[in-house]
């Protein structure tokens, strides 16, 4: 009987977000481990079967420094940020569209989902140009070159929505392309961001590996369960906000401004984290809202 | 975690049966309780929302004795067979289109699933003529005149088709009509069973007030979980399908062997008994296949 | 020769009203004799066939109160008016929904169109909520419960446009349906109205057995041919019209101001009715228009 | 309340053709008088509204010999046979396609429908080839080169189905193009055939100035009011069909025989010829039929 | 190699123009010249098959001349404007639909191209009333009456829009139809003006015998390559367009200021003007533009 | 003028070759030259607009060698064929999917056309199984175990639909997918082929870096421009296609038998070989045909 208590427990949540675009970003240190991606890949489908529409955005964090090794690729550096040199920019492609993103496909389609793997090149997904990065110095503020880095100018939504509309899972990795056809790499959770805005998304879900957002990092019993955006900016404007959660706090914030209705940021290594936020009243995560 | 547990084990079926038709019969003693009235209503807009398309047909049963006792009309019998007379079919029709029709489609509605309550006139659903019963007596076979008692002629898919392809949930009485405009009462096993041909149904679900088809129907530990057309036919032929369950197996019968995979009789008593059968492996009534 | 003028005669109308929706609404006396049901019916399918797109909403009147008696059911009354307890409001139901509406359904469909009846609950066409009935009293106003009497709150379009745009006829019984999924009796005259003005009918027709608005009741001959709303209007004011008639009046002024072309009150005995008010210059009955 | 009686009666035939194709073919000198044009227009409108698709193929007869005349050109004859030199096609092409054409279209469109008028070359409709003509003589079988004179090799219903679905009336004036471009001078009754069988049209309906066919053309009492395709194939291999009437006769026979339902030969001088007979149980010509 | 290179110089032109809508006016002297006619028609169908949405307007000129001097028909004059009596128009529209519209369907159709060929009167594509010409005498403003020459009320796009949407290429010849079904002669390059306009075409091309607006008509080196409507508009002001040229620049500053992107006036003498105009940067005539 | 002419001389190509799927197979050596990769880009778009529709496939070659040696992963070979271990896969998706894959999106996407890069393993285009290599040795016939190597099982062409029928040019990596969600690496030749078959494709084209099958490679003037099935069968069984060649004839042969109309062999060295093979007469390569 339990059995179907739960499955009558989700029902509001599955007719609330019928037919209703979720962005999931997944990326980092959740990606190593491959219970988290067993996991995230069944949720996904659960999701899709449910009538929710996922559409992935993925990271690749240390997979691309291990290739970079490999490759005896050194890191090279200015003013102490990192460059992104051409070389560098085909192996992080290689790692992302030609590694980590087949695996997602792989592994959503072993457990029945439809999948479709996108470079964010393909059908101009991620419209981008190269990053102006400006840092303050002694003799005042400079422009930093770092290579093939890129920002986003504009999502196209058509090819997600064609995708979408018949059934498929896009699954993207954080690649733009400018006018010229030149490629850059992006940062995922601002992509991720991006394309939960243009494709006017219910929720952008960001797993992690951490708890979500927390007063102390080191206390999990500080984590903040819902956060308003002018609560999260605060936080940031205080300095509370550290490291690679800064990006996912901003992308959030930009996200919840465009139109997404919230944004969560759980931790993958909780099994089927995915589920337990998006169908239990009190979810396991930090969820962002207006 | 067990709930996400619980989820990811209806997923497989989730799959299995998504955009497909299930009709449901849901009739007799089964209709008078409430809990089961709620726990049907609950579990069809379940099915609905993770994708599979339940058609509802009800019966009446003692609701219909009921109002016929209120409105002082006596039953009529011809050679120990009820005659359905035009002002029992009035009453026929006002219960079962009227009252316990209007009665599902309220539930369904409520738990938030879009129900459309038709009776079998609307759209020529079910074409049918007049039935003619024979029966052997001593001075050999005679033909029985019953009344407003009709077969099905033919089932017109197409309004049926119109609006489940529109995400509505169709709930059926069992009332035919024939080609001069005559309505006839019809029995609503047969109805189910002829509406899931014509729809070319994956399951065709009836709720009953018993656990199944059972050796011995006063042994539950006799249940029979599966059972083929051809055991199903030979029980049937042994006499140990008795009463109200003869219609039942034969409507299976005919369902099968027209195409619809499976039948399935369980016992709405069990509290959410559509759910348990349909999303668990062991079920929980009597399973005819092919 | 003759026959061919007549059908000339028409063309105009037929042209002028291609593809438009009007609403007629059909009820009281008028449904009881046997001649005006079959005439308005084969009139509906004329209409149908010619291009035009019918969708009728009846009423009840005599019938319930003839079913309430058979029942033994003693009408209800607090300060004089009359209350919907539960018991009655299933009388309601199943002379409406379970009899009158199927009756048309038939008529309709034996002379050749495509009906379906509906209840005002399927789809939830008819959002409804409980009426507040205010009276004054020597202690100031008092509030009356009527019990399950409603009033309209939202007309869904979605299920009667797909059954329109797929050439059925929709025949609705005035039942509501609140956000808790309890039914309500509806004034049929008003709820026509609604529908009207939802689906942006060209015309609203009632068909009762009077021959409109007239002056003086008694005297057929100061039958008002044409009327404007203003005018509708001051005649309401200055108390001319009466009983039955006040809310078909409120229900005509309603579907003008929402945006119906015309309103037409006509008398049902007259032989075809229907067909005379459309398609001839003269017309039968009082226009409304504004 | 004749009129609603002239009106049901109708109704039946609406109800029968509705959604049907009717190819007109209307020529001859039917199409001189000015009542006639009108009457058929007006007919063909009322037709188009009430839900038949009417597809319209003229011939030209007596204008085209005016106008040759007015120009000069003298008629040329081969072994009696008219040639259609160059000069003659021209002015045949002139005054289908360019007035008599375009004259139906006026009379339509005043009337209220919507005409395309079409030669036979637009959307290549009629795809034609050099007809050979072959006579006997006392030296044996000779060909006949009659010049511009085409036979149908196929018609190409694309065109006409696109305009036909978007409630268009097509008017086609009979001009066959073959597969370099030449434009051929085709015969009218033929080519009405022709795209009657292509369109599975219900009826091909020829307007002429007789009554029908008849057993002796002088007696309008030896009308025959309906006949078989073997009746009529016998009563062609007796001689009794004569002059223009042949072509006709043999266009119905292929007509009947590629699956039209029925065609039928009307006198246009009657007024509403059309009407009269679509609509009425006698009719008013000669009804061929398998 | 040469063949790929300008192929490939073709592209961007290709892909500037694809799906976008081109009228072309194609007339006068232009239209005698057997050459012309040829380059045209494969002009067109390769415009149509790289992506283009051709329309075609043709007028008629000296053809009608030759058929109105065949036929005997004076010309007549009021106040020395020529009029067009009925008899007139019957053969201005003989020539026009009958027989130029006729020959550029089948040289379009020989090359490949699925032309429908329609008089301004069909699907109401153009909606006219009768021109009113005023001149100025000695006794002040006189109206005169010209006969049946209309102007443009209307365009209707229906009818084309579905034609270019099923890839026809419609032709069209410039003859209108007022409410009461009478047809008018209209200008047939103000119509393609007009229709340009309506359809929102990215260029209107005018195929003439002279190579576009000259600062002096006996100089070609005088040839304006490049001109914007306000200093068309000048021109015009200051008498340097004369001629048959007058309409056209009328209906290129029209058409330019409803919408549409440039207007081009080229000379059909030269081999393939069309493709030269469209597909090389230099281009071959004048190119009006905002 | 011999820009029109050249235009003039595709049009019956693009005529024919109308919404025709053209698969084109690009690869090895062909893919390094930078010249080659863009004339082809260039060459694929120009198709694109003219109406064909192109569906790309691609191999890697020498670039996957480059990056395992720079890897520092050792090929490995049992009984001399080189094995595909996982780490070598994992390779040969990142060059593929990751880096090659992603260059020619680029390259289209910067020429205007619409490009989408996917995995063979996206919606299951390629669903593949372990390839069993049978060798013959002394001691009778033996299985080599070759890996990560697979053939393909089936290919689902819903995915490539969809984008084709949007207007995408879809590139794809030879990676395929078992029914386990395991990825083996595919031959280029034979999956373009296969694709080619269930595409029922007009044309497959392969871009090689010799100029087509010759009689003696190493003598161009021993071209075979054209080759029948028979033909080609013959020289494979002779023993004249030699090394790489061979699963290239073999693809050919297996796609025109499955229903491919044309194979074609092109040297990519050529400039713009695509369009001399596609839209000239003589052609620049070996054209097989059944």
């Amino acid at each position: 009987m339990e059995k179907a208590k739960v499955l009558l427990e989700a029902l509001p949540y599955i007719q609330k977000f019928h037919d209703k675009i979720f962005v999931i970003k997944y990326g980092g240190h959740a990606m190593i481990d491959k219970n988290i991606k067993n996991w995230t890949a069944q949720d996904i489908v659960l999701l899709k079967y449910v009538g929710i529409k996922p559409v992935i955005v993925h990271g690749g964090g240390p997979e691309i420094n291990k290739a970079m090794e490999k490759m005896g690729k050194k890191p090279e550096f200015v003013h102490g940020l990192r460059v992104t040199d051409d070389e560098t920019l085909d192996i992080v492609e290689m790692v992302l569209t030609g590694k980590i993103n087949g695996e997602i496909v792989s592994k959503i389609t072993k457990y029945g989902g439809k999948a479709v793997g996108l470079s964010g090149k393909s059908g101009r997904i991620i419209v981008a140009k190269k990053k102006i990065k400006k840092i303050k110095t002694d003799k005042g503020e400079i422009e930093i070159d770092l290579g093939k880095v890129g920002e986003t100018v504009e999502v196209n939504t058509e090819l997600l929505e064609i995708l979408i509309n018949n059934n498929y899972i896009p699954v993207i990795s954080p690649i733009g392309l400018d006018v010229n056809g030149e490629a850059y790499n992006m940062n995922a959770d601002t992509v991720a961001g991006d394309i939960a805005s243009a494709l006017k998304a219910e929720k952008l879900i960001m797993i992690t590996d951490v708890d979500g957002i927390m007063e102390d990092v080191n206390r999990p019993e500080t984590l903040y369960k819902k956060l308003t955006v002018d609560e999260l900016k605060e936080l940031l404007d205080k300095g509370k906000i550290k490291g690679g959660m800064i990006p996912k706090a901003e992308s959030a914030i930009y996200a919840i401004e465009s139109g997404v209705k919230s944004v969560h940021i759980i931790n993958g290594k909780i099994p089927h984290a995915l589920l337990l936020e998006i169908f239990t009243e009190e979810g396991i995560g930090t969820m962002i809202t207006k």
